[in-house]
C-alpha cells in the first residue's frame, strides 16, 4: 500500500534541501532529502518526495541549492571578550594577558561589558552557523541572559579563579556559580558547567571543591590545561610534576572534564586523555596566534580521545568563525603529522558538531541530525562561486565554504537566522554598543 | 592662501572611506581619507575634507564604514583547476596528482575547460578582493582571454613541461609560449611569465632555454620548487644534489624568478634565496592540505627575502580566498617559530599585496596605494559584527575580516565588483558551466 494513502501528518516545519549531511552516520550525504520538524525536535530525515506525501507542515522551506547540517558547537569561547577584539595582537600569551587583557578587564569588566560582548558574539556565532557555545567568563549570569535573548544553546561556565574580580572575591566563585546553577534549572537551552580557569590560577583546595560538587551534582567541568610550555614548566617548578599529572593525582580527571588547548602532551598523557575519557577542546587559531604550539589532534583521535573545536575569545583569534577553525584544524593536523589523510573532511565536520556535543554531555540532544534530537541545524548555500562545482558536499563544507554562506540557523526548531538576516539580534544596536565600548576603553570617538 | 580658492580639478572618481591602509608606508592607517582616481591611476591619497575641496569627480563614492586597501595579489594559482574543486581530498601530493588530477586533466582539459575554470576562478578572486593573479596552467591563451574579459590583472604563465598535453607536445611549449607572449604585447593588464612546472618535470636543456629567453626578453619565471621532501630526495638521487642547488648550478636563480612552495629549505638555501633575490610564493593552505611541510616564511623574511602569498589551485585548497590565506600565513609563522611576533598583521597584509607585486616586477604599478600607481584597490566593509568594535583596522583586515566583506573592487580604475555584485561575470552562467563540467567528469546530473 503506497505511503500516500495515509492521511498526512501535521507538523511544524519541513525543510527540504539539495543535500543533508547528518554527521551520523559518518560521511553520509543524503541528496534531495528533507528534515521534518515538530515541537522543536527532528521527527524524520527522509527523501523530499516521501516527506511531501507524508507530512502537512504548517511551514515549509525548499532550499535546492543548500546543504543542511547540524549547527556547529563551539567548544571553547570567552564570548564577552568580543568587546576587546583586536585591542592587542602579535604578542605572547602572558604579555598579551598581563599587559593588555587583564588591565582592560580590570578597568571595564562588569555586567554591561559582558552583556554587550556576549550579544556581539552571539550575532557572529549565529551568522556563521553556530547553535551552541561552551562559554567561560566572569558574570555568567549576564552571559546566560544574553544567550537566552539570542535564542542560542549554551553551556555557561561557572568561573572559578583565585583572583578577585568585579564578579566575585576569591572565596565566592563556587557559591555564586552554584546559585546561578540553581537559578538556571529548568532552562531548556542553557546548562551550567564549572569553569576553573587553569591549573596555575586555581588552588588545589578549590579544585577539590569543584571536583566534589561536579561529581555530586552532575555538573561538567571546563578548564584551560597545558595551553603553553611555560605553564607546564611552572607547574613542574611548583608541584614537581606537570599540571596534567597534578590534576590526575588530585583525581580531577574524568569524562565530565573538557580540557582546553592541550598543546603540550607526552605520549603517556595522550593515552591518559583517552583512558580517563577527558574531552579536548582544540582551539587552533588561538594556539597559533599566541604561538603556544600544536594540539596533537590526530594522535589524540587515534588513541580514542574525543576532540571538539573552539574559537577561544575574539581577542585572541580574532573572529569567532568555527568553519574557519575546523578547516585549520584539519589542515594543521595534516601539516603537523605530514599525513594528508589525518583529520579528513568528514572528521573535521564531526569535530565541530557531534564531538562538541559529546564533550558537553549533550549528544543525546544535538550534534547530529537524528530523529528525536533537537532541531538545531543550519542551511549552507553551496551555489556561491567558491563552492562550485559540487562533487562532494562534505569536502566543500570542510574545505571551501565561507561561513557567510550560512543563510538559515534554527535552534530547537526556532529560526535565529533566515535569508541571512538575524532574527533575535539587531545589528545596528550591536554596532552602536561596540562603538561605545571603543570610546570608553580608548577615549577615542 | 586656502586650497579652496583654486578652481577644483576634474577627475574620474573620488572614493572616500572611514580608513585607508595604503600598505606603503608600512603599518599606516589613514582615517577619513579619500583616493582621487583619474585615467585609471591614483592621483592622490588625502584627507576627505581636502579632497572634496580640491576635486570635482565625475563619479564619487562615500564609504564611511569601509577600509580601502590595495587589491590582493595572488602569487600562485592554477585558475582553471576550479573545475576540479573537491574532486579528491585528503591524499598526499603524488597520489592526488597521479590518481586524480592527471587522469581528469587527460580526459577533459582543453580550451573550454580552461575558459570555464578561469571564469569561475576570476569570479571567486574578484569577490574576495583579488585584483591580480600569477597563473600557471595549460592553454594560457584561454586563460588570457578569460582574464581580459573579467577585467583582472594577471601574469599568465607560459607553461613548460616535458609531458605532452592537449595544449602542446614536449618540444612545443616554449615556442607556443613565446607566440602568446608576442600576441599579448601591448595588453595593459596582462603580462606573460615563463612557467616551467618543476625541477622534476622539466629537463635541463629546457630549463637552460627558459633561462636564456627569460634573460634576453625580460620575461619573469614562475616555478614550483621544493614543494615536498620527496621531490628533494628524488633530485638528490637523480643529480646528486638538491633541486635548489641544481638550479643554482644551472645559473637559473635570479630576481626574475618566483619559487613556489619552498617547504624544504636548509639554512644555507634560505640565505641563497635572499642572496639571489629569488621571490617566494608561499601557499600555506595547499602545503598543509597535501601535508608537504611548512615554508619557513619568517626566517626567509629575516634573511631579507621577499615572500608573497598564493592560493594554489582550488583542487588543493579548496577555495581561492587570499584573506584566509594571509591569515593562515601569519598564524602558521607564529606557530612554527613559537614566536607570536612573527609575521605581524601589517606584514601579512604586505605579503598579500606589495610583496606579490614586487615578485611580479609590477611594484611600480600596483601593490600599494601611492600616487602614480594604477588604481587597483578594494573596499572592505568593517561594519559586520565580526569586525566590531574597530580598534585597529590593520588587525581586523589580517585577523578578523571575512572575504565576503569585500564590497567593491577596482582594477585600473574600472569597477569589477560594486555593492557586492560582480560587474564583468554572470554568476548564473558560471554555475551552469560548473554543473556541465560536473556532469561531463562524473557522468552524474
Amino acid at each position: 500500500m503506497p505511503v500516500t494513502s495515509f492521511p498526512p501528518v501535521a507538523i511544524d516545519l519541513l525543510v527540504s534541501a539539495g543535500s543533508i549531511v547528518p554527521i551520523e552516520p559518518a560521511g553520509v550525504v543524503l541528496e534531495q532529502h528533507a528534515l521534518a520538524i515538530d515541537k522543536g525536535r527532528i521527527l524524520a530525515v527522509l527523501p523530499t518526495r516521501e516527506a511531501r506525501a507524508r507530512y502537512q507542515p504548517r511551514e515549509s522551506l525548499d532550499l535546492p541549492g543548500h546543504a543542511l547540517m547540524p549547527g556547529l558547537v563551539n567548544l571553547h569561547a570567552h564570548s564577552a571578550m568580543s568587546v576587546l577584539r583586536g585591542i592587542a595582537d602579535d604578542l605572547p600569551l602572558m604579555e598579551w594577558l598581563q599587559g593588555h587583557m587583564w588591565p582592560a578587564e580590570a578597568a571595564h569588566m562588569g555586567p554591561a561589558f559582558c552583556r554587550d560582548g556576549v550579544n556581539l558574539a552571539m550575532a557572529e556565532m549565529i551568522r556563521s552557523g553556530q547553535t551552541c557555545v561552551n562559554d567561560m567568563y566572569f558574570f555568567p549570569d549576564a552571559t546566560a541572559q544574553a544567550v537566552r535573548q539570542a535564542g542560542m544553546r549554551a553551556a555557561v561556565g561557572l568561573i572559578v579563579i583565585d583572583f578577585p574580580s568585579a564578579w566575585a572575591q576569591p572565596g565566592e566563585y563556587i557559591h555564586k556559580g552554584l546559585a546561578l546553577h540553581d537559578a538556571l534549572r529548568g532552562e531548556p537551552l542553557i546548562k551550567t558547567i564549572f569553569a576553573p580557569h587553569a591549573p596555575y590560577t586555581v588552588s588545589d583546595p578549590l579544585l577539590r571543591q569543584v571536583r566534589q560538587y561536579a561529581t555530586e551534582l552532575g555538573i561538567g567541568i571546563h578548564m584551560h590545561i597545558h595551553e603553553t610550555a611555560d605553564e607546564v614548566a611552572q607547574g613542574i617548578a611548583r608541584n614537581g610534576k606537570r599540571p596534567w599529572q597534578h590534576l590526575r593525582d588530585l583525581e580531577f580527571l574524568g569524562p565530565d572534564l573538557i580540557a582546553v588547548h592541550m598543546t603540550q602532551l607526552t605520549d603517556e598523557e595522550i593515552e591518559e586523555v583517552a583512558h580517563y575519557g577527558v574531552h579536548v577542546a582544540h582551539c587552533p587559531e588561538s594556539n597559533l596566534k599566541l604561538a603556544n604550539g600544536f594540539c596533537p589532534v590526530h594522535r589524540l583521535q587515534m588513541a580514542g580521545a574525543n576532540v571538539g573545536i573552539g574559537t577561544d575569545g575574539a581577542a585572541s583569534n580574532n573572529d569567532l568563525d568555527l568553519f574557519g577553525e575546523l578547516r585549520i584544524a584539519s589542515l594543521m593536523a595534516k601539516g603537523v603529522t605530514l599525513d594528508a589523510r589525518a583529520v579528513p573532511a568528514a572528521k573535521a565536520l564531526e569535530m565541530a558538531t557531534l564531538a562538541g556535543a559529546r564533550a558537553l554531555g549533550w549528544d543525546d540532544q544535538i550534534g547530529s541530525l537524528l530523529p528525536g534530537k533537537a532541531a538545531d541545524f543550519i542551511a549552507v548555500d553551496l551555489s556561491a562561486v567558491n563552492t562550485q562545482p559540487v562533487y562532494n558536499v562534505i569536502s566543500h563544507l570542510a574545505y571551501a565554504v565561507n561561513s557567510r554562506q550560512v543563510d538559515y540557523v534554527w535552534v530547537a526548531g526556532r529560526p535565529l537566522l533566515a535569508e541571512g538576516r538575524l532574527l533575535t539580534l539587531v545589528e545596528d544596536e550591536l554596532r552602536a554598543k561596540a562603538a561605545e565600548w571603543r570610546h570608553k576603553i580608548t577615549g577615542k570617538h
